[in-house]
């Protein structure tokens, strides 16, 4: 045995997934859960030791061989502590110490960090914002994050919870509402969670879809899914609320292009799926914001490493320098 | 003569401000011209130089008690050289490789930055961030702008020009357009170059105001002077004026809050003067917005240097350990 291999923990509303990962970023052996839901946090701290250790031993690996265990979980960290403030899609993770709980099952240093800095980490060691020392990327998913990289390294503010971009507000008349409860955040105008509502609207302003046909249609099911089928086929009312959701994006991508002045800005997450039409719709408004404004070029690029960025972004967290 | 003083030199587009300070932060003497404008570049380097002797002549100081010079310019800079990229309020600038100029003049070290990066060092270290080692001034004046400080150092980012929040878009459909040409950033719907065309859609939708009479009124004249007037009398048109931008800057510290998670946001620029009722129409859309998302404690309070803060934080720069 050379090298030492990394493990990678993603903790998920929806997944449970854990991995194990070479110091250059590749995936050797993963496995995934959606039955954690129901776990208590100390059952899901015995869960995940319990992966580690199958995928240690059908890929003929030891503890010893482990040089660190990186965690990205959903909520917000105390990340001095190692201890969720909020966790909003499992139970019983309110000041739950999950790192030394998860310390207590390993040798190797633990390190525990929110999801979208343990995949904004990944991008920087090993995906699009190799070679970046500022970078800020932002996923656009069921909900928004970034995860900030000044100098090479994650910057957390105060508490650990920088980055909230997503909670950053946009459009304050508008009546599309976040989860937080606040109006015309990023979150809450073009997310997934934001996708429900948005095309309600479009179809009470009249606009029609054979994808939402039907009185009785039941937006909670208008998921990114949908309207990349939708896309697909052209329908108006999908291609509507990406060019919405692209123009928002834009306006984040623009804002953070002048807060940080940063080298490069990379955008992933799941609605980047969408494609094109997506991705250029997000440069184009930022292009016709920023215009003469750009003194030296940024980078806005897609984010590279694909389905698994949850865990071995994760992993990438040990490779942070103290 | 014991410690050394320091030089802070305030280039603005229609002041310029030489004084010396002592490394405590005390204004010793001051000069302060308005003629600056119509110079050429050349011309103001030489008469900064002029206006230090003439303040060391009569303080009974000479050059060897200087410091450090630090200059904070209105202006896009490109910091690590030393050049302004834009300056928008005087001539011949662009491309002014302004530091070298100055360092060219003086024995002691010259320092350059824009004038909000010098006015948000100067209240970490003299005013209002004292003992913050992260935190965020925002100058709300003429235009909007910011400084960032982040572990006790200026962060610039990549060309210089990070804290550009004047710039963010909060309103992406308003009419009101900042001289960069996008509608709806700060700058557009919540400072002093945004007051004329605000105070202009009040009148047009129907609000009277005695201050803002007759037909020919010339709503260019309308200043932050006079909207604090307008306040005094209890004008409605003036006070709807102050709830409106300080919507608008509460939303601007709330996203600063949550890009940033700093210990403290520190409020400084000319409206300010507007008091009370402006600061704290700031602090109640903050707090109406963050609600539960505060996990520690965010002072959000007004600078405190007062009117020699350009001067005060362009000498401060001069402290900025490298």
């Amino acid at each position: 045995m050379g090298e030492k291999v990394l493990c990678g923990v993603d903790i998920g509303g929806t997944k449970l997934s854990v991995g194990l990962v070479t110091p250059g970023g590749r995936l050797i052996d993963s496995t995934t859960t959606r039955d954690h839901v129901r776990k208590t946090p100390e059952e899901i701290v015995a869960q995940i030791e319990s992966f580690v250790r199958k995928l240690l031993d059908r890929n003929r690996l030891s503890e010893a061989d482990i040089g660190g265990v990186g965690v990205g979980t959903a909520g917000h960290l105390r990340y001095r502590d190692g201890v969720l403030i909020t966790m909003s899609n499992l139970k019983g993770f309110r000041d739950f110490p999950i790192r030394d709980r998860l310390q207590s099952c390993f040798t190797a240093p633990v390190y525990v960090d929110n999801d979208a800095n343990a995949q904004a980490f990944g991008e920087f060691k090993y995906g699009a914002g190799t070679g970046f020392s500022d970078m800020v990327f932002i996923t656009v998913s069921t909900q928004i994050g970034a995860g900030i990289i000044l100098d090479s390294r994650l910057f957390r503010g105060m508490t650990g919870t920088a980055g909230e971009i997503g909670h950053t507000i946009v459009e304050p008349g508008s009546d599309l509402i976040c989860p937080c409860g606040n109006a015309g955040c990023l979150i809450a105008v073009a997310s997934g969670v934001a996708l429900p509502a948005s095309a309600r609207k479009k179809v009470e302003s009249g606009m029609s879809s054979p994808l939402f046909a039907g009185k009785n249609f039941d937006f909670s099911a208008v998921t990114g899914e949908l309207i990349k089928q939708g896309l697909e086929t052209g329908d108006e009312l999908c291609v509507s609320i990406v060019d919405d959701f692209a123009r928002y994006i834009g306006i984040g991508v623009y804002n953070v292009f002048q807060i940080f002045n940063p080298r490069a800005i990379v955008l992933g997450g799941g609605l980047l799926s969408w494609g094109d039409v997506f991705f250029d719709g997000i440069t184009t408004r930022f292009k016709s914001l920023a215009r003469e404004m750009v003194f030296d070029d940024v980078a806005i690029v897609r984010a590279k490493i694909g389905p698994h960025s949850g865990v071995i972004g994760a992993a990438s967290l040990a490779l942070e320098e103290a």
